[in-house]
């Protein structure tokens, strides 16, 4: 298993990357479960998107969720924004961490804002200027890393490349997005190595969904390879709404059980973490996918008198 | 990741282990699931298993369904059976590889057939000898191997002395299971090597639930750890019916597909078993919780023209 981290720290993603994949909820819901969350210990969390309310309804009330908020001391917020508008109402927001999104599949990119990866790039670049201007830190999210579900493999090489040009053009981070759940430890492997190979000196974070029932095994895999930074989605909430066959994201309560039972700290109270993928439950109505949610952690001993 | 083995040998279970936590169905699906499993490459399949009826009505047709099964060339299957009244069934019916179980808790071993761990090794003993004597090879399943849920963790040392005894008592194989979902990969860890330190000398082969969404991790680090026998069950079909909590076992198909991926062959056409998944789906009239079944696999493209 080699060298284990002592610490794996999670960016809690359920209340934008989950609720903007779920049918909408009601501010006073997502409010009540981002400050569930907040409560866990969990180090950051992923709050709201600033996107165009007719492309995605789910966020359009994201100024209100995030004003409404009692943020936690020794926790990281961040937002997502498409682009400049979004930036600028991130930035009013008060955010000083966001993330934009390029696709590595040229066919993907297209498909979701009908420009070529080296174009987006060309507009990250420009996003990640203003945001310095700002203040603010920027984190660059690589989509479809691990494979495309038009093209299917993705060549490591070139994610590495689109690496080196968001390196070069300041970005203060860098996350993989595993968006269609095609990531396995084989290309987690293969993807983490070719990263470290262009030695871009940026800070490297995973972003796996379980499609297909791997993201746990890709988790290990990447903590292997001396990974510590992954997305969670508290209850395994949400997906992706342009990727056909996607499922829910790995979920946050499954990445922190395991992490535990290993003896690597994640700051997160799991006990509390259930609480919050309960309410997830109850204010989405729907069975979430999590193993660790319905059966509880291993711990959780049957009693005999039953 | 070590030193990969070429080839894994997964055993199909989904037709005794699987549909006997299921809601019954009748003797046709059940010789047709089994059919459809012995035509996907399979090498191996856990067939039926010889239990009272009233205690597990799911398999009250066992010689039934055996007899009416279209065996195929290079598939070794075999039956499971609690006691000696079982292992004489399943030699009257032609099984020359027989499985019987016990489990490594005491406490979870009492409340299954009210005796000890202790008690249940010279039961077995005298079945591996009953199996011998008729020319049949005799596995033991561990249950429990990796914690139970109403004594919590089981000391990896104590499992390992339960390995020795059977191996003692002419044991020609052990499996580990994973009974109620508690395997991790540091459990996984801690098993294999306590077991590889006694060095009792029998084949080992694991069996996982994904209960907490750890099975591909565990299996993950099996592999690493030298281990190349595995059950998993189509579909995920199953669980186990004494075991609160517990949710499907490792689906055949996520198994198949990571393996692959990882250039590590296992014999299965993963396309039919896929069919044979559907197949289970559509047999057992529920929604099965493999994410291969469900969005194919990560080389299966969405077209553009959609």
């Amino acid at each position: 298993m080699g060298n284990m981290p002592g610490f794996v720290s999670i960016r809690e993603v359920g209340p934008r990357d989950g609720l903007q994949n779920e049918e909408p909820i009601p501010t006073e819901a997502k409010v009540r479960l981002l400050d569930a969350l907040s409560r866990t210990g969990v180090r950051r969390i992923e709050a709201v998107s600033f996107v165009h309310p007719k492309a995605i309804p789910q966020m359009a009330d994201a100024d209100e969720v995030w004003r409404r908020a009692e943020r936690a001391d020794g926790v990281r917020y961040s937002a997502l924004v498409p682009n400049i508008r979004g930036a600028q109402r991130a930035l009013a927001a008060g955010f000083t961490e966001v993330e934009v999104v390029v696709s590595a599949s040229d066919t993907h990119n297209r498909r979701n804002i009908n420009r070529s990866t080296d174009e987006s790039l060309d507009d990250v670049a420009e996003l990640v200027g203003l945001l310095h201007d700002a203040g603010a830190q920027a984190e660059v999210i690589v989509a479809t890393s691990f494979g495309c579900p038009y093209e299917g493999d993705v060549d490591p090489v070139r994610v590495a490349g689109i690496v080196d040009r968001v390196a070069r053009d300041g970005a203060d981070r860098v996350a993989f997005g595993d968006t269609t759940g095609m990531a396995t430890p084989r290309r987690v492997r293969e993807v983490v190595t070719a990263v470290r190979d262009r030695n871009a000196g940026i800070p490297v974070l995973l972003h796996f969904h379980n499609t297909r029932g791997t993201a746990l095994a890709n988790l290990l895999t990447a903590i292997e390879l001396g990974v510590t930074e992954f997305d969670a989605s508290v209850g395994g909430l949400g997906g992706c709404p342009y990727a056909p066959g996607a499922s829910g994201n790995l979920a946050t309560e499954e990445a922190v059980h395991m992490l535990h039972d290993m003896g690597i700290d994640t700051g997160v109270d799991l006990a509390a973490l259930i609480e919050a993928a309960e309410l997830a439950e109850e204010l989405t109505g729907r069975r979430l996918p999590s193993g660790v949610l319905r059966a509880g952690p291993r711990t959780r001993l049957t009693p005999l008198a039953s």
